[in-house]
């Protein structure tokens, strides 16, 4: 069961993911993704196309001043154009400039997409293939290469598709890659076509220090995954994919269904145990991060994967797991769900209050509390998973050990847009230190005159506050149960210009639900400050807004 | 490429798919979907087991009185209980009360869940088989056999899960269906499983009136859709899952994705021609009916699966549609879809207005009006990729053909949680036909509120409108560019029933921002009514929210 062969993880959320209709990442945002990519392991992360758009540019420079940790940031641009020197090439002028150890070069694998697309000859679509490469390698580059269109150029053209990887072959490329570029390819095809073009290349999947195969398949089928178990069946040794599978059209293949297959099921080894466990966390952050909701029902990673319903899967499943479950959901960070029996849960509360610095016993009964605290939260909205922050405070809440140091008592809130000029105007009221304050503050939007309001009237015995700001702001709407009022889920990120920290708020009026998390972030903030955790900077990041 | 050979869709939407987290489905929901199901072809239904529940009962009682047009209802029921006459299990009473000329009879494949399940014989679980499938076909029943873990059990007990399907046969079973019932098989463990125990028992997939093997795949791998494939190619004659993959834990194959893959690109015949031609718009009536949003990206169906953004691939597509489309999007009932975003260039706007039914031509300088317009508002931050709604009207202006229905002066927000309930007051005040309103409404959240008072100053005018909701608000911050205020965009979804619109809106304030998506939608809406390209519906999904 191939004894742990190493599969090397190849991640293009930043650039094929970005494509998804929908999905708008900044600058920072791909810095944040990067850095989580970072710490579940993933050896590849392709940050995006340097030349582009500014912004790819801006990434990899920023990325360069602050490395990360383990994984290779790889810059992905096409072959060189037809007739210029590959040294004139402005495109590859910018891959150069990112500055990174590894590059992807696309190329042309399809005659009618030569002919008809570029409007070039086959050889000259070959020169370009082979001076490209040969060109990054003279800069030291190591180059992975990208045979866009793969399947349908090899049905259509055998022979000249070959010649392509050969040529990227010859001139230095370390990985070859196919790619199902339009996703139309069904398993059933791509596995003869890789066992064969690997003979016809007389590649060894086990051979070291060798070029190796890789596979880039896309879902138009249905079968991205699928696609590439095929292929590494054969012996491609790369999946490249997306965290969620996002990507345009119906996307990439989904590496948080991939890893698990490959790892769990065919005994590869894509990721170490521990980074495994991390999947389901980071398939959630990172659709936070990219402001789209988790697909409960995603295959490991969904809240609905493990979820088991009826009385008799339950005393099954905790008789012996396997005769309702096709893998152990915590192999990747992801719990049954129970619904009748609060069972599941338990070890997860014990696992994140260690993250906090709190020892927590399993039989103490504020243990079993805080779950249940959290289980109500929950079922009314609330969502921890990217607000570890306020997950902190409640969890402190429940040991008696958050001090509270401010009183809430209420807030108004007005814009005119008729008589004035629209900016928001917000009251708010609270007891601090035996003090009623009232202050009022005026902002942009509705969210910044509160924050703003706030934090006017806690300056004066918090005076480090004055360094806190709001970073970020989401919100999302909850389904409405069953015929009651659907609910507003707001996300704050709130910093002191060095760390960040999110808070969540939940309620039919998007403002009250805003004025809960900013509250929190607040709070938060001053518990870090009041317990050293809290770096202090003089360096604003105000977001002003909303 | 199997030459039109026929593949019998059996779809359990109605069981299986109702299963899923989130769906609930009323008495005439069942029903509508059955006919839906029915109108395209489905040749078999699933509707559910008689006697689990009374709804179920009653679904088949009401489709008895009023048959479905085609398709052959199926009741769904397992073997009888141990140690209990067929006759006398009231399972099998129930069954047959339904009145259906098909059964599917579930049974156990797997030892271990027969003896720690049932806690009953190995032998006594074959006679379970046999007796009720003989009781059956007795009572003039067509009997489908699902055997239930079959692939865990096979692996687990080959001999013992073969003898369960030589029973079932041997009691006079038609079909003998593999399920994989926790999801987790690979397709590489499905296809030598098929094509050896399809040996083993003799069946010939080309014989006609002889019994033939089905498959029954769950998601959990993410590989349902291909599992299936793999049991086809095998020799696998039924597929059994449900419209859009709804299921429990991670769905059932997806029937909108199989069903294309069988027909165009294996060569099967699932469906007739013109049939096939509805599956897109089913997929979406039956999300609409089950109240789940469609998935933009699901494969073939989706909103997004055959969307084009860059400007090359849109030229490319013009001339030849297989360069970048793996089907023809017709062939389902999809649309070819042009992204506007800011890497369009102007065959982008031209492809759009199109699809608008506006005749415009490349060399009309309104058309590079609308473009440099575009690319301003982008920058800006508005986003038209997902609210083509707010792109109409944009280009409707651009060539003078906006009717501008109302004029709006502008708003006040009012919110008190100081001493009051917290519900959110809006004022409005807005001109239209020469009169000036102003108007006040009362909502949950100010977003709510500002939407009833704008529709309660139309609705004089517009008593159309009183079908307009909300029905969902999407936030995203935008990065401040450098030191300036950041931005809100707020994408908002209007709808009346039946037909959804998303409109933009961009502001530092979140509030000037929703106000504006609202206004947009409720002018929209009505530019719909107007040139009658809505239909009217009477019911109602309102929001009530933000």
């Amino acid at each position: 069961m191939n004894n742990g062969k190493r599969i090397w993880v190849y991640d293009t959320t930043l650039r094929d993911g970005a494509q998804r209709e929908g999905i708008s990442l900044s600058l920072e945002d791909k810095i944040k993704i990067a850095r989580e990519l970072d710490r579940m392991g993933i050896p590849f992360i392709e940050g995006g196309w340097p030349g582009a758009n500014p912004r790819d540019g801006q990434f990899f420079w920023k990325l360069h001043e602050e490395p990360l940790k383990q994984a290779e940031l790889v810059a992905f641009c096409s072959t060189r154009r037809p007739h210029v020197e590959a040294r004139e090439d402005r495109m590859l002028t910018a891959i150069l400039a990112a500055r990174t150890r590894w590059v992807t070069i696309f190329g042309k694998s399809w005659d009618l997409h030569v002919t008809e697309g570029l409007k070039t000859s086959l050889e000259e679509n070959l020169a370009m293939i082979g001076d490209t490469i040969e060109y990054l390698r003279c800069q030291g580059r190591r180059v992975i290469y990208d045979a866009e269109h793969w399947f349908d150029g090899y049905k259509n053209n055998p022979e000249y598709a070959l010649l392509t990887l050969k040529t990227a072959r010859a001139a230095g490329a370390e990985w070859l890659v196919f790619c199902d570029t339009n996703g139309g390819t069904l398993p059933q095809e791509i596995a003869p076509i890789v066992e064969k073009v690997r003979q016809q290349l007389g590649i060894d999947p086990d051979e070291e220090n060798a070029p190796q195969l890789g596979i880039h398949a896309h879902n138009d089928a249905g079968t991205a995954v699928a696609n590439s178990l095929a292929a590494v069946n054969e012996g491609a040794r790369m999946i490249q994919g997306t965290i969620n599978g996002y990507g345009e059209r119906c996307g990439n293949a989904n590496l948080c269904t991939l890893i698990p297959n490959l790892q769990l099921k065919m005994g590869f080894s894509c990721l170490e145990e521990n980074q495994l466990g991390r999947l389901t966390g980071t398939s959630r952050k990172i659709s936070e991060m990219v402001n789209l909701a988790p697909d409960d029902h995603a295959p490991f990673v969904g809240r609905s994967a493990f979820a088991h319903k009826g009385g008799i899967h339950v005393s099954a499943v905790a008789k012996n797991p396997l005769t309702y479950e096709h893998i152990n959901p915590e192999a990747i960070g992801n719990q049954r769900r129970i619904v009748i029996s609060d069972q599941s849960g338990l070890s997860n509360v014990l696992a994140k209050a260690r993250s906090f610095g709190i020892d927590l016993n399993k039989d103490d009964p504020t243990c079993r509390q805080i779950l249940e605290r959290l289980k109500i939260l929950e079922s009314e909205g609330y969502q921890f998973e990217a607000a570890e922050a306020s997950f902190e405070l409640l969890m402190r809440e429940a040991l008696g050990q958050r001090s509270h140091l401010f009183e809430l008592k209420g807030f108004q809130v007005y814009c005119d847009m008729l008589r004035d000029s629209g900016n928001a105007i917000a009251t708010i009221k609270v007891r601090v230190k035996e003090e009623d304050l009232l202050e009022v503050a005026e902002g942009n939007g509705p969210v910044a005159a509160l924050d703003l309001a706030l934090r006017k009237a806690l300056v004066k015995f918090y005076p480090e506050i004055a360094n806190f700001h709001l970073t970020d702001y989401k919100v999302r709407i909850l389904d409405s149960g069953s015929g009651t009022a659907a609910k507003t889920r707001v996300l704050i990120e709130s910093s002191n210009g060095q760390q960040r920290w999110t808070t969540v708020g939940v309620s039919s009026n998007i403002l009250e639900a805003s004025y809960q998390a900013v509250v929190e972030g607040i709070e938060y903030g001053l518990y870090l400050l009041q317990n050293n955790k809290l770096e202090l900077s003089g360096q604003f990041c105000p977001l002003g807004i909303i």
